[in-house]
Order: C-alpha cells, then structure tokens, then sequence
C-alpha cells in the first residue's frame, strides 16, 4: 500500500505489494543490473553520486506525479499517484508532452494474454517528452530537448542479444516501459499515461525538430514495429509488400513502405478505411473478398501482419512468393491454423518480430523525419482514454488516439 | 473400370473414373503440358516419334503391371494391375529395385489431410530402379543405369518456379509421382509399390556406384527433405543444428548435418533411439526432459522438424538463437500452437519446406555418395507392407522400410 495515497499501487523502491504480480515478470531477469549497477549509487544522493552532477539536486529527488490507471482487468482509467525514481547519473527525466494507445495497452488493460498481477497498471509506450533534468553521465540530451521513449526502457547491456543491438531481445530480460520488472526501483515499471517519466538515455531517442511532436509518439512504437522488419527482410524499392490490417501499426507500415518506393497493398476488413488507404499511397482490399484474395495468390515479397487478435493467417502465407516471409507484428497471443504443406509449397515463413533495438528506434525517427513520415493521430484529453479505448476495440480511429497531457 | 481386371482402378488415358478424385487435383494444374507436349506425339508410336527413337518399338507399347495398393482409406495392401504408359520421347523406363515407405505414404494411406478420391491408391516416392529403356530424346540415361525417382514425375517447366529449379513448387502444379494427376497419361499417377515405372527423364536422376542400392532409395524424399534445409539456411561447420523426430527423415537430417560438421542434437520421444543417434555422431534429447530442454533455450542456429503428426511445436521455437528458424518438414497438416509473443522475441521463424527442386535433389544423390551418408533401412518383400505400416506407425523401425521389389 502506498503511503502516499488510497491507492494499493506501488512506489518505487519497495518490491511489489502482491506476489502474483512476479507472474508476469520474464524468467531470469532478476536483478541484473550490470553496467547501470554504478549510476543506482550516484541517484542516491550520496557523496559520490552528487559530487559527478550538475543536475541540480532538487530534481534528483524521488517525485509523486499523476498518472491515469488501471485498478484491475477491464476497470476504466482513473487518476492515481505513482513514483518516479530521483535521476540516476545516466537519466534523464521528462515532462510528458504526448502518450499513444497501442493495443497492446488495450491487452493489458483487459487482461488479456494471460497476464495477472500487473494491476494497478500504468500504460503507455509512444513517449513525446521535454527533458527537464539530466543525470551526470547523459551526454545525448540537455534540459529542454525533446525525447522519445518507446516499448522499453532497460536491459542488462551484456548479453549477445543486448550487444548486438537487439535489447528488446535482452537475453536476462528486457524491461519494457510498464508493467515490466523495474531493475533500477524495484516493483513494476510505470508507462506514459503519465505526467512525468525517468528514464535511461539509452533507451530514449532524440527527436528530430521537423517532426510535429503532436503527431511523433507512435513511431515510438508502431514506427519502430513496422519499419524493423522492412530493414531485416531489405524491402526494396518495387517490391511488393502486403500490409495486414490497417490500425495504428498497419498505417505506419503502409506511409513507411510507400517512402521506400514499395508496391504496398493494404488489406482490411473495414470499407471506410479505403479512401485513407488510397490517399496514402497503397491498393485497398477488403479481405472478405475471396476472388481479389485468390487472384493475388503468390504475388508478395514480404507481408506485414499487424492484426493485433487471432485471424486466418493461412489466407495471408498462401499471397506470399517463393521463400518470402509474413512477419507478424500484431497477434501476439496464440496462433492457430497455419498449414504445413501450404508453407512447404513455395517454403514460406512466417516470422515473429517486435519493436527494434535502440539504434533502430533512433533510425526510425530520423527517417520518418527526413521523409516527412508522420502518423495520423487523433488528440485526446486525460480524461478520454476509456472513450478513445472503447473506440480503438469498435475500429473507430484514424489512426492513433494520442492523450495530450498539457491539455488538462 | 478397368477392362484388364476387377478393380476399378483407373488405366491411362481414361479420366478418372470418380469425380470426387479431382477433389485432390491441385487447382490451375489443368492440362499444361508445355514443354512436354511434343513428347506425346513421339510417343504414340506414330511414324514421327519412331523415326527419332533408337528404342525398340516394342519397349515404346503401354504396358500392364503389378503393383500394391490400396482399394480404399484404411485397406491393406494388395496386388493390382495398373497401367504404365508407352515411353515417350523424354521418358526412361524403370524396372523398379527398391521402394521406400514413407510416412507421408501412410497419411495417404489412412486418408489423412482430407485427400479423397485417391483410391485405389499405388504409394511410394522413393524409388530406386534400373533403366529398360529411353525415349528418342534422352541423354542422360542409357539402358542398364540406375535411375532415383522422388516424389515429383512432372511440372510445366515454363512458369518462375519451375525456371528457378523449384519444380516442386510449380506454379500450375506440381505432378507428384503418386495421386497427382497426370499431365500425360490422364487420371491420377502411380508411384512406387509397383514393379515399373515410366517418367520423364528430367524428373529422374542418377545413381553414383558407390551407394548401396538397398539403401539408396529414402534419399529421394527423406534426404532431399532435410538436406534442402540445410542448403537454403546455409547450416555450415560448427553450427548448432537441432532435428526434431528420428524417424526416416529425422535420422537422414542427422547424418547429413553430422557430416557437415555441424553441432548435431536429436530429439526424439523414444528411449530406445538413444544408442542410434549417438552411433550417428549427434547428441540425443529426450524432449519430455523439461530441465534438459530448458537448458538448450535460445541456443540452436536452424532446427528441422521432421514429426509428422501435431505436436507441441511452440516449445521448439524457444530453442533457437535470434533471428534463427525452424523448418517444418514433416507436419503437413494443421499446425496451432504458436506463440506469437515468444515469436517475436527474437525474431524467430517458422517456416516450410517440402523436398527439393531436381538439380538439388541430383546434389544430395551425389553428396551422400561423396560423402558416405546412406540410410538405414531394413528391407521388405512387398507381402510384408502391411506389417511394416502398423510397426512405422508404432516407430517400431531403424529407420526406414524399403520393399524389396525383386524379392518375390
């Protein structure tokens, strides 16, 4: 129980209050803070820490900020307190500017995917923040710059994967920017549907001036998620690529793949996203149309698949080429119903990917910058996540609900 | 009906006597005969085609011969008449040696994958055989040869997939070598548990001397199967390559990674296995050991699945390094149960593979020859089918059945 309101939600620096919220933290993560474990004695406030920084000492304190929760599975948004650890000497710490609803919050807040003991739950991985402090050590951002902060916000920084650039596939366990095994505080991380946020530099990227903030938070996450796998599977100018499903990611997916000169076919289920989908570049197909599916059989270098529940995904695998790949980036539950000797034909894969590493993450933003690649948003108030979120499960958003938290 | 016996097996040139046969005749496959279409005028003995043949005329007459099938899903063996056609100017004719029973065979056999209208049904698609004769146009075989048959006698040859050597992957159909329809004769093809077979000659290859013929013949599907995988994914030396099953293509997936000098592990759910795969040079896991699959988390650079039933596929998938795959070669039906959240960690694929192209199945015929990798099989009459069937699917066999066709 916090001391600091009615609310049974954690504060940093105390192990979580119910046990069964360990259920959902990632097997071997632990405590293995390696290269960060020297900047957890320079947040202190010790001699040692406050000796190294500039960041005047008023900031490196603890702080209670506002957040918009969620008490438990399926429970509406709601203002609580949460902690906000004092910046670390390789911290930096902002005022949240703009939060995205991705769906995956929306599998979070519902309970889905099996997840317990994450409640009270504070969402939120596309980050747009102004930088109001810095740890002694950040040498990438000044107070007054602006950051993003995508899907995580810490890993180990040793293992192969970390080092080869991938820490959202950390080897000891990724922390991702909520509900997450919190390595630095201790308890569950807290995400963006806050007002203030802390966070490693390294996992925070600088953000261009030719972006519109406003619109800039979901490239953080469904950017990354979509650009990613074209920079793996080298989708290349001409080439055809398959968008599955048009939501937040699948947008993205679509502006990303038309700005790489791509031959980009969008497939949904709802006929009044297709005016958009045309305006954006990309050949609409209303998926339920069995005789346009069956004429582009075997047509597609990649597919993007950004359908965030289960679906037949065998209809997709079948519009791929000889030895191309659907990377599914949306359905991260169980999927059913795959084929064996349809995939054998033509050895066909299907491929599982999530968010990017930091560089990517920073590479992503730069791009999307440098080819005026902006998501379409819709801004809200605080105070209408349960309504934007009602709106997200009915497809009723073009094409991201984005919270503007200077508004109220 | 056939007029030459009791059976209501369909002989060349006729149509398939039951409509509901065309239910497995893959769709576009039609009639395209492209390439091959000159073959049919030569071979019908007119004076175009004798005139450019050296083979004797009589060789060149449609002929009857025994071979054991199965009247209906379910039945047990028995010896029939089928027809073979007249050789044409492309083809070679086998007296068939030895022949193969794959598991694929038995899904047929039993009726698995929804196949109807296959019945009577002549199975086998590893066929090693000796050459009686060639047609006008054939360069590669002389009489007196030992030819290899797998599972494909037949494909446009014109379309991208054919021109890229994936003939298995034809874009207007494949001609598998048993239950396929028949470009050139009509009907349905005939594979192996026959004593001959007539097929075009670029759908054969040669046999080197140094194999063992008894053992030669699972090459042509269980070897092309695993080493296939091994090309396209460039398994090199020291690798850690992970097979799954150590059935006929599981135990062939051994022996050609062990050969490559790869990191072999084997796993498999039957204990008596064990001093095999260790004779073989691979390491075996008991896949019902939790601790020892745990241990070998995020540690494979390619696995191979050869089981060919549903099985927990998911658990596999954890076990490969980043950006790694699993090629699933024997499930051909239905598969669920993957976890798209797991997928993503890593970016870990799965994906399909059925045989190989011709020119690769020729390179792994000379491979194992090069290389001294042959099958282990255990030879058969063709009296003794039934039994072998009840004991692959009780894996009661090291590693293959292959019906002896010379011995009674």
């Amino acid at each position: 129980m916090c001391n600091k309101c009615d609310d049974k939600h954690h504060i940093a620096g105390t192990a979580p209050a119910d046990p069964a919220r360990r259920n959902v933290m990632r097997q071997g993560a632990g405590l293995a803070i390696g290269a960060a474990g020297g900047s957890l004695l320079a947040g202190l406030g010790g001699a040692a820490g406050a000796a190294q920084s500039s960041t005047p000492r008023s900031s490196m304190a603890e702080e209670t900020v506002e957040a918009f929760g969620f008490r438990e599975a399926g429970a509406p948004a709601r203002s609580m307190q949460i902690q906000r650890r004092a910046v670390q000497a390789d911290d930096i710490k902002l005022d949240i500017l703009y939060a995205g609803i991705c769906h995956s919050d929306i599998h979070y807040i519902n309970g889905d995917w099996n997840v317990s003991g994450v409640y009270p739950l504070v969402p939120g991985h596309e980050i747009i923040g102004r930088v109001t402090a810095v740890g002694a050590n950040v040498t990438r951002f000044k107070v007054g710059d602006v950051a993003g902060v995508g899907c995580m916000v810490n890993s180990c920084g040793t293992c192969e994967n970390c080092l080869a650039d991938r820490e959202q596939n950390c080897l000891n366990g990724t922390t991702f920017t909520y509900a997450s095994e919190d390595r630095i505080s201790g308890g569950l991380t807290d995400g963006g549907y806050s007002r203030k946020i802390v966070v490693r530099e390294h996992f925070a990227v600088n953000v261009p001036q030719q972006l519109d903030l406003a619109r800039a938070a979901p490239i953080m996450c469904a950017g990354i998620t979509t650009f990613s796998p074209m920079q793996h599977w080298k989708l290349e100018q001409g080439q055809r690529v398959g968008v599955v499903g048009v939501g937040g990611l699948g947008h993205m997916a679509v502006k990303l793949a038309v700005a790489r000169g791509a031959d980009v076919t969008a497939f949904t289920t709802t006929p009044g996203k297709v005016p958009q989908i045309e305006a954006m570049g990309a050949t609409p197909v209303l998926w339920d149309d069995q005789q346009a599916m069956q004429n582009l059989g075997n047509s597609f270098d990649l597919m993007i698949s950004t359908v965030p529940y289960p679906f037949d995904i065998q209809q997709f695998m079948n519009l791929l080429k000889l030895d191309a790949t659907l990377v599914n980036v949306g359905q991260l539950g169980q999927i059913d119903g795959l084929n064996g000797m349809m995939m054998g034909f033509g050895r066909k894969s299907l491929a599982g990917s999530m968010i990017g590493g930091m560089a990517e993450t920073q590479e992503v933003v730069n791009y999307c910058a440098e080819h005026n690649v902006q998501p379409d948003v819709e801004l809200i108030r605080p105070d209408q996540i349960n309504e934007a979120i009602s709106r997200v499960v009915d497809k009723d958003v073009k094409f991201r609900f984005v919270i503007d938290m200077q508004n109220a």
